[in-house]
């Protein structure tokens, strides 16, 4: 019955939107090399989370691009604590409307390591390729760009897909509407923050700063990649999220292997005896504890869960393995657990630069993700009794002689903060309204995800602005998002638009 | 009552030797600036094995200096098969001389992580500096070196140590009795290879090619460290030496550790797992057979090891250690068996630049150590034979997307090239008389060791040329050989050159 209820809703929306969401379409199919050009413009300015002064230029880029679109009280919300890593704010508030969404972005990208990119390619260099890099794309010029000439044409550059194309996405389709005429249905508020891949340290401290500014029904989190299925989703929760770097020592000195091996201990040895401590054959952590605490799913999520397309064996021929690292686990299920992630492992050199030496040390960094139940303070302390279990001592510091005649085993851990998990219930009323005002651009159901297995620090607006969150991501899912060869596919990146477009058309009486 | 023999000669020889070794050590001593001054131009030219133009640079550098020196028949010997890396060649030949010894060092070097060295270093930027550079020394001009004055001045540079030191300290040995006016007591030969450190790969078709120019009675290499108690020794004998290289796939593209962690393989866990699966907990290497076939050292050699002064727990202080990575063997003994060292580890970044990604590879270099009676390619094989027991697919080529949907895990092994063990006998008479002349230079007694944990390619003179070698290193025991910071201590450099020419001036009749 409800079902029923909900599809002739739909389709009276869509029927009511149509003119309108074709009007949007209209402004960005013939804008689109204007509006791609912009993007890459925004490409050009590195953004690690931690250059403070290329961070600046991002939020100083911004704001002037918002200032250029109409929007009003633009503003750099910046820590109190620090003058770095603003985030900016701007408001189109609507007389008559009763619904206010914050619009959410960040700016800031990941690290990269240019030696590890394609040789055509260049981080902060954003070129468009007519298809991917891999397979010998051509270079295609932004006079050329047609999507549907080149229906798999892609920006190469960090954070073209994580998260600049949500940026500049929102304020598109705030233009987009402008340029049609159309009022929006809603309070609009844009929030685009500047330290989401450092971990988001100052998040809570600018929300806490302004939470009349910030006053909203739901945060739309435009970030992250759409279903690998290609069908649009809505993510209704996050797994938190904590890194650790663990440093293993050897002699105080590199050593010649030939004159000093397998007697003076080899720190890579250390290391990989201790990593490999921390799974099981089957690929499941073995450290105590590790998955304890996890709340399980509702029934309404399973539902949900049991609509999203199975994409395991799709995946899995495209990603080129055929066994996963959990035995007997789905991609689905893994999402749903704590993870225990190797990000990356250094002892000596590799390759062609590796010498015959004992290290001096060897260090790898881990990803724990987290999800509802799991406390990541907790979490990394498991790890760390783990780590002390197998014979370390522990240390903060760089081992001194003192230490090192004390202990036979040392590891320095370096504990970076972290958040826990984020879920909101998907039954709340704005939540509904919010799907309802989505399903208008499509004509394919939209997924509703639990939880995705990414994360982001979503428990800090139920926690400080009392609000819900919902992730609307836009991104491809083949995006490289975090590593070498990032890219947007383009088609993926308008569509965006028009899906935020629409998200503001929501009528809030409806 | 053969012990009185040796005394009573070596007293006589002693005595015998005084001048010519008081005006040896007189030419030393005034010539120090300038000779420093010239090894240090030598270390300003890049020396890696593969870098073909500066190597070049590297032979023509000693071919000039040689004939500068007076050297007969200097010449630069290519490999019939390719013209690249000349050893260099020079002799002088004494009418009445019956011993000919062939004096051996390499011009080549290691390959320098530039990024590693300490922040006031660079490899090929030679600096003298008062001491350790971890210990703050400062630096000193050529004009202030006295050795008297600061006698832990080194000079930090790639191959300052090794085996530059070595080429100018046989040079150098020559010069000082030229100028003395000594005539040495047998045919000296120079012979300067230019890619040991590449394993040599074709210093066997250089020998071949010239079994007449090369005719000796022994080779005398000079390269490696003094023993760590800074005790001169002779050496009998090397370690055989072979590296390999071990990658192992995770997904097809670097993945999100959110989105995929935990489910998409990660190479950095399989290369752990496989890494730690090769040793056991008390350090020992679990591969199949990998002890095998080790020849057990004589009652002569044990005699000789027994007279080696014990360094073990100065080592382990000064190393910061104090865990040795085999469970009850020491280091004398740990040289005497074969070995297994990972050289390097690399999978994804780590450190600051670390990402929250499933890297798409991982890889490992090991260096395995071949005492006498085991074969390299032998025990290659073994750890080949071992991978594959841990359910490996082995490949010499990156798997393609065939491969990859068949095997659940793939293993990419590069197999360099080794060659084996080498042992000369120390009762040999040629051996006798060595070392004879080399206790002339000292007071204290030289130890005399059957075998040295590095490794070089000695085997080849006995195969090609039916001649023994033997070791005589000059280089202090803590130069960072083959590492970031490598030193030669330049008291050690000079009496190196003492040492050398003590040795040309041995009478071929005594």
């Amino acid at each position: 019955m409800k079902r029923i209820v909900l599809l002739t809703c739909m389709f009276l929306t869509h029927f009511f939107a149509t003119t309108q969401s074709t009007q949007v379409n209209t402004y960005i199919q013939a804008n689109q090399k204007r509006i791609i050009g912009e993007l890459m413009n925004f490409l050009k300015i590195p953004n690690h989370a931690k250059d403070a002064g290329n961070i600046q230029m991002n939020a100083e880029f911004i704001f002037k691009d918002m200032e250029r679109r109409g929007i009003s009280n633009v503003q750099l919300l910046y820590p109190a604590s620090k003058r770095i890593n603003p985030a900016v704010y701007g408001e189109y508030l609507v007389p008559d409307a009763t619904t206010t969404l914050v619009f959410y972005a960040h700016y800031d990208g990941q690290p990269v390591s240019p030696e590890k990119w394609h040789a055509s390619l260049e981080p902060f260099k954003p070129v468009i390729l007519n298809g991917k890099v891999e397979t010998g794309a051509k270079t295609i010029t932004l006079d050329e760009i047609d999507t549907k000439r080149y229906p798999d044409a892609r920006i190469y550059a960090r954070s073209s897909s994580d998260d600049k194309s949500g940026v500049m996405a929102i304020l598109n389709a705030f233009s987009a509407l402008q340029s049609a005429g159309i009022t929006p249905g809603i309070n609009i508020k844009f929030f685009f923050e500047g330290e989401e891949e450092a971990g988001s340290p100052h998040l809570e401290e600018i929300l806490s700063a302004h939470t009349a500014l910030l006053k909203s029904d739901a945060w739309i989190i435009c970030d992250g990649p759409v279903h690998q299925s290609g069908r649009n989703q809505l993510v209704f929760g996050v797994r938190g999220d904590v890194n650790m770097e663990i440093t293993v020592y050897g002699p105080t000195r590199p050593l010649h292997s030939g004159h000093y091996g397998n007697w003076a201990p080899n720190p890579g040895l250390l290391l990989v005896k201790l990593l490999a401590s921390m799974k099981d054959e089957n690929g499941f952590v073995t450290i105590k504890d590790f998955y304890n605490d996890v709340l399980k799913l509702t029934d309404k999520e399973k539902q949900a869960l049991a609509k999203i397309p199975p994409i395991d064996s799709m995946l899995m021929k495209e990603l080129g393995f055929i066994r996963p690292e959990m035995k007997n686990i789905g991609l689905s299920e893994a999402l749903n657990l704590p993870s225990l992630n190797i990000n990356g492992i250094e002892s000596g050199k590799s390759g062609t630069s590796a010498a015959n030496v004992i290290p001096v040390s060897a260090s790898a960094v881990l990803d724990l993700r987290l999800v509802k139940g799991v406390d990541w303070k907790q979490q990394q302390e498991r790890v760390v009794q783990h780590i002390r279990d197998q014979g370390f001592f522990i240390t903060e510091q760089e081992p001194d002689m003192q230490m090192r005649s004390t202990y036979p085993l040392i590891a320095k851990v370096r504990l970076e903060k972290g958040y826990n998990a984020q879920k909101t219930d998907m039954q709340l009323p704005v939540m509904q309204k919010i799907i309802l005002g989505l399903q208008k651009t499509s004509q394919t159901e939209w997924l509703l995800q639990p939880g995705l297995g990414g994360s982001l620090p979503l428990y800090v607006f139920e926690k400080v602005l009392n609000v819900y969150p919902v992730t609307l991501p836009i991104a491809n899912h083949d995006n490289n998002q975090h590593a070498e060869n990032e890219n947007i596919l383009i088609s993926r990146f308008l569509e965006g638009i028009s899906i935020m477009a629409n998200l503001m058309i929501l009528s809030s009486d409806k």
